[in-house]
């Protein structure tokens, strides 16, 4: 087919005349962009790409606060999800319900109803939301599609009134507008409920709210959810354990992970009035002795004001930060899961496999970010032999179903040479065989490829925690899988063995001529030879 | 290894004495999050992850603009890239010119310095910057690496002075600081020149500048590319023609894109004092009678005030618009790049391949946007056999080098069945054998998969069209790869026939006593026998 032509240039001057632009009419379309308007536009961004998808990613955006704020107050998570068919296959109204510490009457509005607000982008610390925008965008995604704006139940202690709030955004602006606010009836201690209607398709199988709801309580063994599916089929993941992970503690951030620009802001921001005291405040690991030879290292005195530090003077910095020997970063703000949890999860996910093993990394870190990997595989027994191997990917305990493509737990298995622990495996693919992979990487900030948090970005520190934990797992399965070769073969000796050795008896017998019982010796005294040499 | 244990549960009382939060505490930490701040800390999002990907992403959003700015005026565009070594393979001044239309003074701020700010967001047109970020971002990076401003030199016309201006960003608010603004002597007529100075490393090979520029050169006959590299070494792409691609109209929404939410809002922001008026003012391919289809088809009356609409009102209007039947949007607000011309680049790229095709497809729409697909294919010749097949992609004439795993086009390939086209493919894997794909996708509004346009996300729509399309050049390549084969198997016969029919004319003479002259008639005729056979 032909190219489209553009007229030949010498009438530029006449399509000027008709409209192409200059500096001054491009000027006057330049405007401002909300982001309430972007991610509007942009909803594949935030996990709203398609109908299904979207009731997925809303319960998860609810359910993933809901978890967060019941193991901040301490409370062993009991959550509600319920989808109510508003019209099939079109359009549902979603219910999500905790036993949680509830929230405070002036945050409502701006948590449901602002993208970018939250508690969490702040702080370094493991969490399941991280940017302030998951739970809002839903509200913005119902209200897109339905016109009907978020209505949030919420009580703070059983003295207080529980309140329910009508909250919508106004995407030009993005800001909350409460349309409704009054006390209610709730027989709740405390907690909070969101309900959203949003347009959606309910379908059950891989990727559905089921399959994340299971993936869910196998990741948090603390959590009971009841879950009510638009058919009125209820199904309750009840509790194993009424521990809670251990809590975390929040870090300061470490000064490997601190680049230029970030440091001029720091000196700027900071209460501290000297250098080494803004030094030891504000970054994790650096106590006097470090502190002084950071100095010393950047040609600066320890006593030198923050404010007054100039931009060569902050890349000296920088450079001395380098050249400094500095402890890792604590790892108390960051829980896995734990080999021997994250193998009796997998075991509940795939119970008929015939070898499970597991590889808990030691954290590690990323531009300053502390992180830690885990592994767990299961092969053989009942899983198919000639499937690609499946793989199961979690974030921060929550399991992530979609873009298994764009993530780095998916490129470091393809990336893995399965032919070495005895599996077959294509050039760019997963490898085929009864197998199943289980990952989990725990951060205090997890690096997704975009906002609706459904791949793990491409970070070499992270890639290699993967790599050694999916190794340490593959030598274990060779172990099990030559093992099972070499059985495999001896029974497979055997059975000629018995087969054939009534057969020579016969022959010895027949030319021999040989008496029964001189005939059952030698068959004995054959078969113990053979079943020794078989031994060795 | 054994999980963390937390303390059992009764000792909950005291944990929350020792920190664990209540829904007070909790309120004291929500934030509002500066668009800066998190982009600051996603940068990942925006192609920042790593320093060889950060001096490639810096320079793209600068060309990308540059040539946005050129083809808008009507200008065949001449750019320029300059990467300066400041410290080797840790910081680089890059620098962009173009002979653009300039940008005006008031202008130049806030695109430079400030994220979320542009003219291309709220058209309907293709384009190759569309959200209002890039540039803005590649300055922040800069900022955060090195603390240095960008640094935009600008005209807008030979009689006009040039302005240099130095723009940092204030993270925290989003918002550009001008530290520098003076006239300076610059010997252009008009154009931009921007300077960015960043933490970066420079690399030669795949995912490289120069392999981006060269395949930019190539989705673009129309740009001359002049290229100096860190080691001084200085490359031109010259322009092949100088005739603009077709000029892009802009586009109104298209009614089957609109959603409630979107309509509602539109309804209380248009000018037009009628319903029936607003549908045919504010959407494309709505004239008066399917205006008055929609109206009688939602119970509404033509002369309804758009303003007076209530919501469950605007409802039946989305659903009447679903029930009429309305013409696709015009096509002319994209231009893909054409079969023909699709063709040539993919043999400059690829040269030594035996076999070429493309395939064009009518334009289609996703969401309301109209799109169109192209695809072309190498096979044979000088291409590696035993490799994965090569894919180039391509949205709205933008090289994609990073993140195939994430994108549509690499995922369409993946599950076209090849085998279908006599070539190998393991499962979950890109075919083996001589073939190179090359694909483009042009559209008013490509949905990537993150903030950085490396990928383009799974939209059906744009699926179909891709798979089509493959399948299409597919059903070429079969024929080729048929042909080829017959034509060997026929080659491989005609050399049987011609090593042993001498030998059998000389066993006949032998056995039947011929003469040399019977002999040499009778291989003859033999020859002639088998030869027909051959060609049935």
């Amino acid at each position: 087919m032909a190219r489209k032509k553009a007229p030949p240039l010498k009438k530029t001057a006449k399509r000027k005349a008709t409209g192409r632009a200059t500096a001054e009419s491009m000027a006057k379309r330049q405007r401002e962009i909300s982001v309430s308007e972007f991610f509007t536009k942009n909803r594949h961004l935030l996990g709203f790409d398609n109908p299904r998808k979207a009731l997925l990613t809303a319960i998860k955006e609810a359910v993933d606060n809901s978890l967060d704020a019941c193991e901040e107050a301490g409370i062993p998570p009991d959550v509600r999800v319920e989808l109510v068919v508003v019209k099939k296959d079109q359009r549902y109204r979603l219910v999500v319900e905790d036993n949680g510490p509830g929230i405070v009457r002036a945050q409502v509005p701006k948590i449901f109803g602002q993208l970018l607000y939250g508690s969490k982008f702040h702080s370094l610390k493991q969490s399941r939301g991280q940017q302030g925008i998951g739970i809002s965008a839903a509200g913005m995604y119902g209200q897109l599609t339905t016109g009907k704006p978020v209505v949030i139940t919420s009580r703070t202690g059983p003295r207080r009134p529980a309140l329910e709030f009508h909250v919508s955004i106004d995407t030009a602006k993005n800001r909350p507008e409460v349309s409704k606010e009054r006390e209610v009836e709730w027989d709740v201690r405390h907690g909070t409920r969101v309900e959203i209607e949003l347009e959606g398709r309910y379908q059950r199988g891989k990727q559905s709210i089921d399959e994340y709801l299971r993936q869910t309580s196998i990741a948090n063994p603390h959590v009971t959810i009841r879950y009510v599916a638009p058919d009125g089929e209820s199904l309750t993941f009840e509790r194993v354990t009424k521990e809670l992970p251990a809590e975390t503690t929040e870090i300061k951030p470490h000064p490997y992970g601190v680049e230029l620009g970030l440091l001029i802001k720091m000196l700027k921001d900071t209460g501290a009035r000297t250098l080494s005291a803004f030094l030891k405040q504000d970054f994790s690991r650096v106590g006097p002795k470090v502190a002084k030879e950071i100095c010393a290292n950047a040609g600066l005195t320890e006593k030198a004001r923050p404010s007054r530090i100039a931009r060569q003077e902050a890349d000296n910095l920088i450079a001395a930060i380098r050249d400094t020997k500095i402890m890792a970063p604590p790892a108390d703000c960051i829980v896995p899961i734990g080999g021997e949890l994250l193998e009796a999860s997998l075991k509940q996910q795939v119970p008929d496999a015939a070898f499970y093993t597991s590889s808990t990394r030691s954290p590690a870190v990323y531009r300053g970010n502390p992180f830690q990997v885990e592994v767990a595989i299961a092969y053989g027994g009942e899983l198919q032999a000639d499937d690609l191997a499946r793989v199961f990917r979690f974030a921060n305990r929550v399991p992530l179903l979609y873009q298994p493509g764009a993530c780095l737990i998916t490129r470091s298995i393809v990336g893995t040479d399965w032919k070495n622990y005895g599996l077959q495996q294509a050039r760019g693919a997963l490898p085929t065989g009864p197998l199943v992979v289980l990952a989990h990487v725990a951060s205090v900030w997890v690096p997704f490829t975009s906002e609706s948090k459904e791949a793990i970005a491409d970070y070499p520190e992270i890639q290699k925690e993967l790599k050694l934990a999916i190794q340490e797992c593959g030598r274990r399965l060779r172990i099990f899988v030559n093992r099972r070769k070499r059985e495999a073969d001896a029974a497979k000796k055997k059975s000629y063995i018995e087969q054939y050795i009534p057969h020579i008896g016969q022959a010895l017998q027949d030319i021999l001529d040989l008496s029964d019982r001189s005939r059952d010796q030698a068959v004995t005294k054959l078969r113990d030879i053979l079943e020794r040499s078989r031994k060795m």
